[in-house]
């Protein structure tokens, strides 16, 4: 087990795993979403995917955001590719860094990307070399790596070996995904243990969703075994308007709080976090979103008097 | 360090810690309330507190209750008493366990209890005498230990401070309580670390709340620190309905899918666990509860397919 990372690069997901659970949102509006992010000092952003308009109506113009996107030398932002097609369309209107992903179990590998999960290992060793010769980032997501919807278990047996294949690639990171929030805390420490032991040094990052309250003690699981890449989303979006069962990233709000309050570093303000949280909050106008920070409030802070209130006449 | 226990106990709070910010419910709701809680295997229930009913009306009929659950061997209902007249109410019942509460910082005790922290220490070892000559259980917690709403930070060392005052006592169980959701797994581990080295073997019990999302991530680092004692409240409860920036305590649906599906032992059946959600959603009748199992769904489990839908076309 490795150290606990003192500092922690936060994946801002929400323009893409976000958004793509919610109605259209015009182009604007995204550009204004990401300006936001990078304003509170969020440096990596998985802005858009590079997916069939027809599938996926809400990231038909991907193209128009990521040139939208005003270049900066210590901005990253990811496209997520799911084959070669979608490669190329990453790769032609300059995006800096594109992630593929290959689900655990082949059920939901064929209906998420149409082929096998070994045909997507096989198209994501493919994209990594052209990506490395035209001098673009490339990473890849094991997904579903502990539960699958249609499968139920996923053997971490299977979640290593799909990493080591992955890993011959040379992505900058290796992502690990808990793509329906089944995960425990228990789970990604040994999933993540395996990893580590079969790919030491090999940089790893985690995507989690918070669908079963697990999320934030999966991250802190992640952390403690020495991830220092976490994905999460402003507000937590990426729930479903339409699929009650579903629940989003895990919140950059209330994981940005955990890593301020324990020390860790992100260079990201909470308060601004907050602030652009309230501003999408009003931009999907459905209600509060999942985070709970922006309801909460940082601690300590000047409100906390009110808060106290309530407790009053009857304590713990 | 401890190693994980294999076996935790669920005190389920919500009778007490989940009611008293409701509206007041009638004797027979609560009642039926621990027999459902008591089928789904819960042994120990935080049944009531003994405090005055101008303050806490919701607790008014707490002698009531307390005589209309069944005895049984296997079961401890745990009366909170913030003095000695809460004492000799809880004693006069036949109340099992009693729970004292010293708050880590004096401005929030004398506004909870009207006196100094110092002074809820010396009730509490005289009440702890008195107890044990009735053959009484007694418990004391060190409650806002991560952070205070009026003073703000809490130094562990004044935490460790009053828990070895505590333990003079010999409580049957020693509470540490994050009574407004400020605490980060950092802190639990600080603070339990810091605790176990001065008390070593004295059983500890951790209560928890989920106002920023943190509560099972802290529920997991007491875990990995020994623990073996979490309060909980079905559905989550514990929010107030009149203020909106309070939420619950952690809700033992989700506790119980994390303790289960990492192999941990509670004897407590999530099934009926959520039955009794949906069943108290429904009393309390104001909307969804914080709880996200019921929601979500136990995993892995038959309904599985439906919840991929939301996810296809686009994976991660």
């Amino acid at each position: 087990m490795t150290a606990s990372a003192r500092r922690v690069s936060i994946v801002e997901v929400g323009p893409r795993d976000g958004l793509q659970s919610e109605e259209v949102l015009p182009t604007e509006v995204k550009l204004e979403f990401i300006r936001r992010a990078v304003d509170a000092g969020i440096r990596k952003v998985e802005a858009v995917s590079f997916v069939h308009p027809k599938r996926v109506p809400q990231m038909a113009d991907a193209e128009d955001v990521v040139r939208g996107v005003p270049k900066r030398d210590d901005l990253i932002l990811i496209g997520l590719v799911l084959n070669q097609r979608g490669f190329e369309r990453a790769r032609d209107c300059g995006i800096d860094e594109v992630g593929m992903v290959v689900v655990s179990s082949d059920t939901y590998n064929r209906r998420n990307q149409g082929v096998s999960s070994l045909e997507s290992i096989e198209a994501w060793l493919k994209i990594a070399k052209e990506a490395k010769k035209e001098g673009i980032r490339a990473n890849c997501m094991v997904s579903s790596a502990f539960g699958c919807p249609f499968e139920g278990e996923v053997p971490p047996e299977r979640v290593v070996e799909y990493a080591e294949r992955v890993a011959e690639g040379d992505p900058v990171e290796l992502g690990i995904a808990d793509s329906i929030g089944v995960a425990v805390p228990a789970q990604i420490t040994d999933v993540l243990g395996r990893i580590s032991e079969r790919l030491p040094g090999l940089p790893i990052r985690v995507h989690l969703h918070n669908t079963r309250n697990t999320g934030l003690a999966n991250a802190q699981a992640a952390l403690d075994a020495g991830v220092a890449s976490i994905d999460a989303s402003i507000g937590g979006i990426g729930g479903c308007p339409f699929a009650p069962l579903a629940t989003g990233n895990i919140p950059t709000d209330d994981l940005l709080y955990l890593l301020s309050r324990s020390g860790v570093e992100t260079g990201v303000s909470l308060k601004k976090i907050i602030e652009t949280s309230g501003w999408l909050r009003e931009q999907l106008g459905h209600g509060d979103l999942p985070a709970m920070l922006p309801r909460a409030g940082i601690f300590p802070d000047v409100a906390m008097g009110a808060q106290a209130l309530i407790h009053t006449g009857e304590t713990a």
